[in-house]
């Protein structure tokens, strides 16, 4: 077996795949068995006669070319690798946004120490878990141990602290927070719009750590700009990496907004143990075992 | 029976207290068997020579005069009563230090999209809860559903998602980040000092929802100068409500300021919610069943 390894791999994972396959660069990826991989290139893919298996380096697996991969290939994903941080970063963008933290410590900087915003209470809140995958759930669990009401909304019911509905308007009726950890497919693009936003209350929060393009942009430009005390709190972008195509949103005064840091593009560490994670999985597959997090070829074709 | 409410009263919280006994204003406050009140005035307390239960409407009992309360007056507190508010807030100002979120959100608004401080991951990382009460276990449970490794210090052990310790050096040792929910008594003020802070991971995050005064000023202010990645996070202040005092550690770049707005002072809602709970407890004493948040007068004189 022949594995293409097209990501920067330290020695020491290399060397793990080494002990069941011969590991191949750009050069011979065309006899390779298996890849892994951030993403792989369209016209390589076309060449690529012997490919059975791809392992993806990230937990989304919506940047990939879908519509030039064989429906032979199977391609596994990376979800989980990086949850745990992920989540603890969307339970961190909706206490900051929620406690008003910001407004606070920038006037106490500033000596103006009269409290003129009020700072409510979580416990008992209703507040959306969308999305039940690893993060979703790790942020409902520590939500629900804070006391929050948590519904938990995903296609497929889930048990857990919170309350299941696989209806979105059932989630975020009356919702004094939101946190998306939805994956892109097919199914979620564009998937929260304006009518869904005005169902939460006035000076609810929206954090968003999962992928931006499952709300729609001007829902969340509208909101915003018609309820000043409606907050979006999010790491990821509809520019991707490119920020600055969102400049107009995350200017706003009601945006709290970080560069896609939660998991691995805000850790050494984190991303040492995406790359330990997909190796296993790749090792699984090389070994006859199975893989975990295959994608569902109809999520995205 | 007869009860002097010394704090603002709602009508329906005052009405259920005259099922039980007579409501006295100040002008017949000597006449009074109990008390409801924020706090006591010494001169007044000589003259209540029936007194016999002060029942606080704040959870910490520290500002009481206490030299001058007489042995015999069974004073109550009212701690549990904003725990899980302050518990949030507690978990808010951790996560916002140490995921960054103050940072990368100012360098966002300001068009610089780069990536620059690492975010490290809290699952697996030691975090001392100090202070077990019903603030401390509610911050300990949520870290723990987040994956942290939890150590609980208190002086008596207690059973929950922690590893207990009754030695402040063990919990803090190594520790990334910090929560101080312990009470201001004679045995806490000033406990936590320069040694203790410097055990601390060179980049920790030291949280306090508790008491300024259990933490010494000069440690807080020279473990800031010499360690730049040190944060203290912090709603309470060694100036009470006047924040200007303080001003110089305020202003510290390696410092995150609230002004003291996590339980009462933060939420009309909240202060409903403690004056209710204060008002159920005072008429526990009057119907003579047992008052919860009896304090312990051999931990302040």
């Amino acid at each position: 077996m022949k594995v293409y390894v097209s990501v920067d791999l330290p020695d020491d994972l290399a060397g793990r795949i080494k002990k069941y396959a011969e590991v191949v660069g750009k050069d011979r990826a065309e006899e390779a068995d298996a890849v892994l991989c951030f993403n792989i290139d369209r016209e390589l893919l076309l060449r690529m006669r012997r490919l059975k298996f791809i392992q993806v380096t990230t937990a989304g697996l919506d940047h990939l070319p879908w519509e030039d991969i064989p429906p032979n290939v199977t391609v596994a994903g990376n979800a989980g690798s990086n949850a745990a941080p992920v989540a603890e970063f969307a339970v961190a963008l909706l206490l900051t946004a929620y406690k008003k933290i910001l407004h606070y410590n920038a006037k106490m900087k500033g000596g103006d120490y009269s409290r003129d915003v009020e700072v409510p209470p979580l416990e008992g809140r209703k507040v959306a878990v969308l999305g039940l995958g690893e993060i979703g759930a790790r942020v409902a669990r520590a939500l629900a141990a804070l006391g929050a009401s948590v519904y938990g909304f995903s296609r497929t019911p889930k048990e857990g602290p919170w309350r299941f509905t696989n209806k979105l308007e059932e989630a975020l009726a009356g919702a004094s927070a939101a946190v998306s950890a939805l994956p892109l497919t097919k199914y979620t693009r564009g998937m929260i719009k304006y009518e869904h936003l005005t169902l939460m209350a006035e000076d609810a929060v929206f954090v968003n750590v999962g992928r931006a393009e499952v709300v729609d942009k001007e829902a969340v430009a509208r909101i915003l700009r018609e309820r000043p005390r409606f907050v979006y709190a999010s790491d990821v972008w509809w520019g991707r990496n490119d920020f600055g195509k969102d400049a107009d949103i995350i200017g706003m005064p009601n945006v709290i907004a970080t560069p896609w840091i939660a998991g691995g593009y805000g850790s050494a560490e984190i991303r040492r143990k995406m790359l330990e994670e997909a190796v296993e999985n790749l090792i699984r597959w090389l070994r006859g075992d199975a893989p975990k997090n295959i994608a569902r070829r109809e999520d995205f074709v």
